[in-house]
């Protein structure tokens, strides 16, 4: 009865039986690229890793334990967890965001947000608006729409170019949604000046493009206190993807999105189509350890290391980088933007880091959206997962590999 | 800073902003319907639900401690966790399907797997085969992709039309895939007679379409050891979908798909695009605990109960069921598909039962799929949920309601 083991590839007539957009996707020389990052053994500064040495664990281990002993009810189906909704609109009110039980839409964290928003927003082959330099993630949950996309630049001290949008909709451009990351922007490390913010939110609302805004690091800002976020500008338009995954921990997988209450039904279609709209017993435990309060100690934890990762960081690479290499301070989030000097390819010098200085990143241009801009000079350096003497060890490793390259390219 | 609250409801032109299948979608008279069935208070049939004292809550809150004390990465972003991979190979064995960790690709529960297939295999507006009466999970996977549904019947002692499958594909159909629910068909609650599994791997081979193969019942046959289901016959275009929703806990959202090794990189861009393709706290979980080797023992445990509620619910329906009322014995699952007598609206008869019997279950033509028969007279109820008292007690509930419905009628 059971089947004889063939040895791995697709039978004739296999590949062609899946839809297209897989197959252009599958082949991304990005891809093959990343790949390298995760080799075992590297210094890795290429992903968006939290520090998990600042994990709760032990709170965690106490509100699944509790999850279990005093809830019948927490292994078995059932609707969202209403709890955790109500503790998410409080959460959202010390961002500044004033939201109600009703608004708030669970999610597998904010790539499942992305992704719902994008199943309800867009239609395939359609148009959205995106950063030249853009999440990956959200270029991910954009692949199998095979929309068209039109991109606006981003200034590196105040962020997207409002601007830009502007020109695109009134030039009688109607995409189906912008795509905006407002606080410490993957991978650029810049938060968007808050007069964009109520501009952007204007245009939202006036031309009646929908905003897909996403505030991962909303509550990772290191100098001062964030300003609110588009969402805290208009409440009609703007639809806020949050998560817990930088803050708490990546893999219970718990975000949730802010919108009209009048979507939330269409959401759960969404959210049904996808993997059934049921809580989880991830939305379970993460309530119980809110209600203990933990996190208000715990945020400024994470800041505060956070932020001296980032110094260290910077101070490491004034040391090592090459003349003539430039970068912001970012106010918060995980990532570092460098610039190096025209001429230094970053795929070229991953392959050589990797190779020679077991040390890992993610190039530039891996981030690139549509048809936007290529910068082969840059690269986004994640100064999160590592510690101090970790940071200043891939910092001079990076600072080698470079100079290699120069010999290299000779 | 913050927005006044508005009242639900959608402001001009912003129901016009989202994609064109969630307007459809969100006015089923369906989804209406069955919103009656979750009204508190009520004993309900209607849910697929497992029995909630059956849930081995201890081993798994030794289970989760264990996850979180031992392993440091428990709660990071990181690869599909492997060992689960290969423990879910062990299973599929057991089940007489061999396979490879390889082949194993992790998922969200079994809707997520549907999901990812049919993001796989169909384009929007394409082609997909289902029975007439068919899981409604499937059909909510299919709503965005707005494709055309092709049914064929289903035999209640034997499950689906294989022959008219063939017709279907000898008469040129090229489907992007046959949805086939080979054990304990939700909800008629029939298996695939063994012979026709042969016969079905077989036209998918022939005419190179694959069949997604639905399996979350295979281990929870009661009569006699299910036969190897489709993919047991064919590892090339048998893609299988399995869960531990059923076997173990709903709420933990763990799941697996089995499909050829050059498959599962194309499955993981498609969880990249709806919730990213990283290892959760829950796989962790499920894998220590399926570890200890508590499976074997609570299978045995769970097909005893689940047989007898079986048979509990059977004899009810005989005491309590008008003449002319038919069912059949269903050899595994949760589900009794039962056929009142013709002239009955079970439409009707939820009404009536929900508000005067405070009883429910879902009415056959929740399932009808594509412009598939009508069974006005057909109901679903479960027997996983309640203990044999409450199952008595509903199945005259329902009798009563029955017995109402036709006084009502005259």
């Amino acid at each position: 009865m059971s089947t004889v083991t063939l040895p791995a590839g697709a039978p004739p007539g296999a590949e062609q039986a899946m839809a297209r957009w897989t197959r252009a996707a599958g082949q991304s020389e990005l891809r093959r690229m990343l790949s390298l990052t995760t080799r075992p053994g590297l210094l890795s500064l290429a992903l968006g890793l939290p520090a998990p040495e600042l994990f709760p664990r032990e709170a965690y281990g106490e509100a699944a334990r509790r999850a279990l002993e005093d809830d019948a009810l927490s292994l078995q189906y059932g609707p969202p967890y209403r709890r955790l909704r109500g503790q998410l609109a409080e959460l959202m009110r010390r961002r500044g965001v004033d939201c109600r039980e009703e608004q708030i839409f669970l999610t597998a964290g904010a790539q499942q947000g992305m992704a719902l928003l994008a199943r309800l927003l867009l239609e395939p082959g359609g148009e959205v608006v995106l950063e030249e330099i853009s999440y990956t993630g959200m270029q991910i949950v954009l692949e199998p729409f095979e929309p068209r996309v039109l991109t606006v630049p981003t200034d590196l001290e105040t962020g997207l170019d409002v601007g830009a949008v502007e020109a695109l909709l009134e030039g009688g451009a109607r995409p189906a949604f912008i795509y905006a990351m407002t606080e410490a922007h993957n991978p650029l490390g810049v938060s968007l000046a808050a007069e964009k913010r109520a501009r952007l939110a204007g245009l939202a609302r006036r031309y009646r493009v929908p905003v897909v805004e996403d505030d991962v690091y909303g509550f990772l800002s290191y100098d001062a206190p964030a300003p609110p976020p588009l969402r805290g500008h208009d409440d009609e338009w703007v639809f806020y993807v949050g998560s817990l995954s930088k803050i708490l921990a990546p893999s219970l997988r718990v975000g949730w999105v802010v919108v009209p209450e009048w979507m939330t039904p269409k959401l759960s279609l969404a959210r049904d189509a996808s993997d059934l709209d049921v809580a989880s017993f991830s939305q379970r435990v993460v309530s119980n350890y809110l209600a203990t309060g933990h996190l208000e100690e715990h945020l400024p934890v994470l800041r505060r290391e956070y932020a001296a990762r980032r110094d260290t960081m910077l101070a490491a690479l004034g040391e090592h980088m090459p003349a003539g290499t430039r970068w912001h301070r970012p106010p918060g989030g995980l990532f570092v933007w460098v610039e190096l000097p025209e001429g230094i390819d970053t795929g070229e010098l991953l392959e050589l880091a990797v190779e020679t200085e077991r040390v890992a990143f993610v190039p530039g241009h891996a981030f690139r959206s549509g048809a936007g801009l290529v910068r082969r000079n840059c690269m986004r350096l994640n100064f999160s997962n590592c510690d101090h003497e970790r940071i200043r060890d891939a910092a001079a490793r990076l600072g080698r590999a470079v100079e290699r390259l120069g010999h290299f390219r000779q």
